[in-house]
């Protein structure tokens, strides 16, 4: 595994930074959006093709030598501002909205546009599986017993709509670093279908349970 | 289900489209990626978000009323521009490259860097459930039995580090509509290491083999 990297801004260069953060990353969401549905004219794609590669090179005067990673810093929290489906910086990610419930669920509300796609006007199923994935981690977190998937079985009673969904998850009871959670995706354009159902067994490896540990992790910050 | 749209571009057009699509498209990957590991101070973020506003609005001045969807047209061909794993121009998608072999196996190759990121330096583990639930769905019309996924199960042998990946997939030999499919998804960063195994049943809903058999389709293409 590799460690933890220790946060170094301050919780108020951590704040400032977090407005402009979002709404960059809102911009590429809607670049994405837009880049798949555009029908305009071969000269307009090079054209946006140059300012988009003018401005990337731009944001990389200055950058990471490799991915965002997960940092630790203040007291009980976490920043994953590059993770797939909820980091703040990363604009593949819908984002998935998740709140952990005082019960140890999480439900998780997100909007599902045409970057999501597999059959036609549906959510790819794979997309349904990371959004699952993603929300038995932290249910499985939020019970206090945080880990890495180990098995994911998912079940898809019904294709799911694109559009707003919701995705709820909850650890089965129990004790020690293998956890049992279960979940289900729900898609709400037309009322409330019940489109996918996961269970997932998560476990903490050692190395990352004693560490975890020393830093007295509770609750996520992205 | 929503019905398949009919293909409106010639093949000459199509042609003249696919290149500047798929470098417009690749400039968008690379600004994902400078978006989450740029360093540069708050005015730069504000005003790379202005220029990708500007390029969006510039894009949509002619789009789709809706997501891209799937497309038949010339005999046997099937364009999904906007698929999540495959897409031509969707930037969510690694792009994963997959080759139908002539045994009805399937093949796929990606490199997925900062933007597939869950656990610091890996793949998020949905993201692998994303790739493979894509080839085990190809390997299933690969081998004449196209379906939508109706159970995914995947084992996570050991987390799969950032990087190249591998993907395969074959289908059980059997008949009907109901497809059996297997594969797995190595790394090969560090040599092969696979990461993880996956096992699905696909169905295809009888409107969709009812059209499909209509349309002759046999192969893809994006």
């Amino acid at each position: 595994m590799i460690e933890p990297v220790q946060e170094h801004l301050s919780e108020d260069e951590l704040e400032a930074l977090e407005g402009p953060s979002e709404k960059l990353t809102n911009s590429v969401r809607d670049l994405i959006d837009a880049v798949i549905r555009t029908e305009t004219d071969v000269d307009v794609l090079d054209e946006a093709r140059r300012q988009i590669e003018s401005v990337t090179g731009r944001l990389r005067e200055k950058e990471l030598p490799g991915s965002f990673g997960v940092r630790f810093g203040f007291p009980g929290k976490l920043r994953a501002w590059g993770n797939t489906v909820v980091g703040l910086r990363n604009a593949i990610a819908p984002p998935l909205d998740i709140v952990w419930n005082d019960d140890g669920s999480v439900v998780g509300h997100a909007t599902l546009g045409a970057a999501y796609e597999g059959p036609a006007g549906y959510m790819h199923g794979g997309v349904t599986a990371l959004l699952l994935d993603q929300a038995l981690g932290e249910a499985a977190h939020a019970a206090g017993r945080p880990g890495m998937t180990a098995t994911l079985n998912l079940t898809y009673r019904r294709p799911a709509k694109l559009g707003p969904v919701r995705v709820e998850a909850a650890a089965v009871p129990g004790e020690g670093h293998k956890t049992i959670v279960r979940g289900r995706l729900i898609t709400l354009t037309d009322g409330e279908e019940v489109c996918v159902e996961a269970e997932g067994l998560f476990i903490l490896p050692r190395a990352v349970r004693e560490k975890a540990e020393e830093m007295n992790l509770e609750t996520p910050h992205r």
